[in-house]
């Protein structure tokens, strides 16, 4: 089954547009949790079994996991087993190189983690991302206006009369069907999330900001009027106490942003 | 002692701008060379005590270590300890991420695995790779024109009479210094190479596209007139011979491209 089918049919059965970002940071851990790796790993298996009904998909931040090394990694690969298989596992990379090396990229993150989705840089073009989209069932989600202040240094520059993060979604639905091409917009962007959702009305559009970085959720999914769209919430609900009953605390935050986050 | 220094001080003593890239691929190993991790990690210790007399920087595309999951970053940690102090160590990542988890990229870079200089991707803006620059003493290679043909997708366009190119330079080098600030050029785009070392004199450039991808050498070096450079070589040294004693021709190859880029 296509990634595209797979993450229709979770957010029905589970009557969720909610993504939860696994992106651990030490110095934040709860009590009573290690803070090392194994503790980490702890951390992630208690979000996700508590979670898990209630959300479309998890996305796992590399970054937080590159910064142990090869321990990282092994808490990366079994942070991903941890996950059931009806739910969507997006690698949140924001990879980009030149041909031969986004192969590895995409065969570590497809072959080697087994993730669903990837989230890619389109700086260098269409064809250094075209070994990500080679693995046709997969969904790749391109980075068109992110959430950050500095998504006005180049993404929000006009250029003959459009906006780059415009050309960038012109340059990518030209060569890639729905079924395989998402877009990555920052829920701090809502004049930027609306021209995009008037441009592609079926892609599915990942949206991160929501939560610690201010993005107002309401008025996103009126703009949205039920396209495909999964919101992104990491921090506000994994690190939603430091408490030794924390994960009481997790299932609150998640089921309140799970509640306005229903499919229909 | 910063990396900027450091660098220009191997150059002098190795009498070399060479860099080799050390990307190792399963299916070009030589005869001889076991088909796994170990086999790359003894691959890359005999290029390194082969070569390390020869070039100023080995640079390690992160790609082609993640696509081993675990056991390729727990190579790449090793890989890392093979390279003598003196030779400057250069992480190709092209990360670049909300500021938050750009800061956990910088960590990884720099404190876990000990590298001296980062790639980066600048489509998310100046504060997005502000945490890799806050690490002072280092230096940071931001993707300008790259040498692939999708450069020309988006790199390439022309905004308000100048190139995308040309406003990223503008945009980092109003930012961060030369010593903290280089730039990644493709070999393959003579004419930008040429607008872009015009424009950052002082700075570094590193430069890829050389060898398989078939930039000119003696063309790239004549406009460059001894300014900072680091010119890469990867595929076209690690890879010259599958034969047994393939060390042999990765010694002659480097020779070759050294002898044509020495300091003085």
């Amino acid at each position: 089954m296509k990634v595209f089918e797979k993450l229709l049919e979770i957010q029905k059965k589970n009557n969720s547009l909610l993504c939860i970002g696994l992106d651990p940071q030490l110095e934040k851990l709860p009590e009573g949790i290690q803070r090392n790796t194994f503790g980490i790993l702890e951390f992630n298996k208690l979000i996700i079994e508590n979670t898990k009904k209630f959300v479309c998909a998890y996305k796992l931040n590399f970054a937080f996991y590159e910064q142990f090394g090869s321990e990282g990694f092994d808490l990366l690969e079994k942070t991903v087993e941890l996950i059931p298989n009806e739910i969507v596992k997006i690698a949140d990379g924001k990879r980009g190189d030149i041909g031969s090396t986004s192969q590895a990229y995409a065969k570590s993150i497809f072959q080697h983690f087994g993730f669903d989705c990837a989230t890619l840089n389109p700086l260098m073009g269409v064809d250094s991302l075209t070994p990500f989209f080679e693995f046709d069932d997969k969904l790749n989600f391109v980075l068109a206006c992110t959430s950050n202040p500095g998504a006005s240094d180049f993404q929000k520059l006009r250029i003959d009369n459009r906006f780059f993060y415009e050309l960038i979604i012109e340059k990518f639905t030209d060569n890639f069907t729905k079924e395989q091409l998402g877009f990555v917009v920052g829920a701090t962007n809502e004049l930027e999330f609306q021209s995009i959702r008037e441009k592609v009305v079926d892609n599915f559009l990942l949206v991160p900001g929501i939560g610690t970085q201010g993005g107002n959720l309401a008025r996103i999914l009126e703009i949205n009027r039920n396209r495909n769209i999964i919101i992104n919430v990491s921090r506000d609900i994994i690190f939603a106490s430091k408490e030794k009953n924390f994960i009481e605390k997790v299932i609150e935050k998640t089921l309140y942003y799970r509640n306005q986050l229903q499919v229909v």
